[in-house]
């Protein structure tokens, strides 16, 4: 029988305005790779009676049963109490757990307050899960449908403890399941219109599950397969993942989920032993710092120029003061001359240039806020794009700097 | 009596391991605003029984519950149904609300799908609450100890229906109180030093609340302070917030939560009629794509230089082989000529310049992978930083940009 989880995030900070439970998040990736369905979350604050409830409700529902946070060693970390007390069970001091604790403190040269020693008691019954990061172990706890396992609340702790510790202890509790993911990271289209163009073939499968995340120029399509083998899970996969891929075929920059747009121009750049400089207005360096936070990127990446008024591209570009008067600094014929400029004042094989009006303030009736022209200057020569979208100072910037990034691999490409 | 609320956010892919609920920090903090503490909020998918139980719990700790999410046209839209199950009311069609939505869809000139109607059904004896963004109107339900809200999943549609409609109806269910906050923005001081230097002020207080909020190289300080009166809380303030300031001085830079670093520089540039170029090595063009994020920043920003190699800062910059060659170029030395170049090339009064090791390749035995040199040129010379912070790219990127930004910041301060 497939396994249901629930996860509980435990800490009064956690109900403030500023801050979401993020724990859940990895804990819910690795439980969906063993193919345990999340089926709630909660938050609770630091407080016995409610979190005892939650608990037990929790366990009532779910064969499994995740908490995260109140193991510190304060009396406001609450998580040990409230799970056994929903599980019936006692606390036991762990003389083991002591030892540890009190060796750790030696090594660190520092003295144990006494309260730390709450950090040492157990679950009747529970496995002490080892935390190589922290002071508070964590406590996996065989029940008679599943388990449930307390972690500590700082992700530096609990991300390694559910690799490591928690999952390899689940794997015993759950029969298994084969799940692989498919990804499209795509840009150049909106989401509606990817939605309308691929639904059609996803909606017909519930298994793989699909999911369309969107930011601001670039979609993500995810397919979540499931199977009790891994042939099956390829072969559906392929089934419905090549028809997508087809429809989408143009807008698709990479299926490697880790991959973002600016990965992809970097890793072409290598591979045509091709570099490119940048003379950015309106974009004002967002280009040139998405290429260079890739490591390594000075193999591809030259240099370049943030020109923001005028009297930077004439100074910093040469472009000429006549050119921008006639035409405009917003204009195809600067945009061409930046990108030109660029490309041979630095040497780059590949020159982008972005002229534009974010906004809010400047645009002309023929070529409004949200007007962007992208040059783009290579050994076959020069052109210039002119694309319009955005009505926000930031989304514009954001779709400027994409559909430039996106110009540059799709010229690589031919 | 103070009313405690829960809030639940109703969707099956709030579950997955990408997305988490947002909703609940705008409805908490207008609840905060009102002096209703949220005690829990959770997650539940799509599914009739435990969404019902879910609802039914909740109304049994809280005396106020918010659901979002699940108000939609389709059969998984189930949270109408489940919210009337657990109050144990009938769901009527609402003739008005049907009316309402005809003349949307015949507004927009599209045909109503008949399952749209689902969308007009009330709850027994609840209030619609208007949705000028969307199709689903809220529900507002009084019950004997207190109320529930139903309202749409999409934050557009959300977060006015809780400024405009929910909001008001909560005042008349809550006894009033005032609550103000006091913000700190920071640089420049790692969080623990921060907090080992006010927790001996804030942790003598309850009220108001501290809250220490951290991102890379930039942290807030959130006082939270709720009284019957005025002019209580804002005597609370100045009494926990002053001591707080006076202790981190030279480290606050705005007491405005909205402002962001560059925001202040930009303002002070204003200010001063002064104007800034930048010379970026290891930062890539972040901290003039940063500067120019602000509406009207060629006010200030006259231009950067994104010089990525060494032969673009001799072609760019004119620094000479020769220094390069002798110092380094990451140097005190090539730190100082390039913002120079950077002044006078673009004539601006003020420049930055920044060359470091961001790894994760490079870097000497004196100057490890996270050494930065920060230059800056003014009217009153030219001098240079060196930092050495963070242990990866992104960390060392970003914390040279804020304390480039803040340096500028310092010197325009005098």
């Amino acid at each position: 029988m497939r396994k249901r989880a629930e996860i509980i995030a435990v800490g009064t900070e956690l109900l403030t305005p500023e801050r979401v439970d993020t724990n859940s998040l990895a804990i819910t990736g690795h439980l969906n790779q063993l193919g345990v369905e999340v089926i709630a979350k909660h938050v609770v604050g630091d407080e016995r009676e409610r979190l005892t409830d939650a608990f037990r409700q929790a366990l009532e529902r779910a064969e499994i049963v995740i908490a995260s946070g109140g193991l510190g060693p304060t009396e406001d970390d609450l998580t040990r109490e409230a799970a056994a007390a929903a599980l019936g069970r006692r606390l036991d001091r762990s003389l083991e757990q002591e030892t540890i604790l009190i060796r750790r403190f030696r090594d660190l040269n520092r003295p144990m307050p006494d309260n730390n020693l709450r950090q040492a008691q157990l679950v009747e019954g529970a496995e002490a899960m080892e935390n190589p990061n922290g002071t508070a172990p964590g406590q996996f706890i065989s029940t008679s449908r599943g388990a449930l396992a307390l972690l500590p609340g700082p992700p530096r702790e609990l991300e390694p403890m559910v690799a490591n510790e928690l999952i390899p202890r689940l794997r015993a509790v759950v029969p298994p399941q084969v799940i692989k993911v498919r990804t499209f990271r795509i840009t150049g289209i909106g989401e509606s219109a990817l939605d309308e163009a691929i639904a059609p073939i996803y909606t017909k499968y519930t298994n793989p599950v699909t999911t369309v995340l969107s930011a601001i120029g670039d979609l993500t399509v995810q397919l979540r397969a499931q199977c009790p083998t891994e042939e099956e899970v390829d072969e559906l996969l392929i089934e419905v993942g090549n028809p997508i891929a087809e429809r989408l075929r143009e807008y698709i920059y990479t299926e490697n989920a880790a991959e973002p747009l600016e990965g992809v121009v970097g890793r072409l750049l290598r591979l045509h032993r091709a570099t490119v400089a940048t003379a950015e207005s309106c974009t004002g360096g967002m280009i040139a710092s998405r290429l260079t936070e890739l490591a390594g990127s000075s193999d591809f990446f030259v240099g370049g120029f943030v020109t923001y008024s005028e009297a930077q591209k004439i100074a910093m570009l040469g472009i000429s003061a006549e050119l921008l008067r006639r035409e405009s600094a917003v204009s195809e014929k600067v945009a061409c001359a930046m990108a030109d400029a660029a490309r041979s004042r630095t040497g780059a094989t590949h020159a982008l240039s972005v002229t534009g009006y974010a906004g809010p303030t400047g645009g002309t009736s023929d070529d409004p806020i949200g007007t962007v022209y992208l040059g783009i200057a290579g050994p076959s020569g020069t052109r210039v794009v002119r694309v319009r979208h955005g009505n926000d100072r930031y989304r514009i910037r954001m779709l400027a700097t994409q559909s430039a990034l996106n110009l540059l691999r799709r010229t690589l490409l031919g």
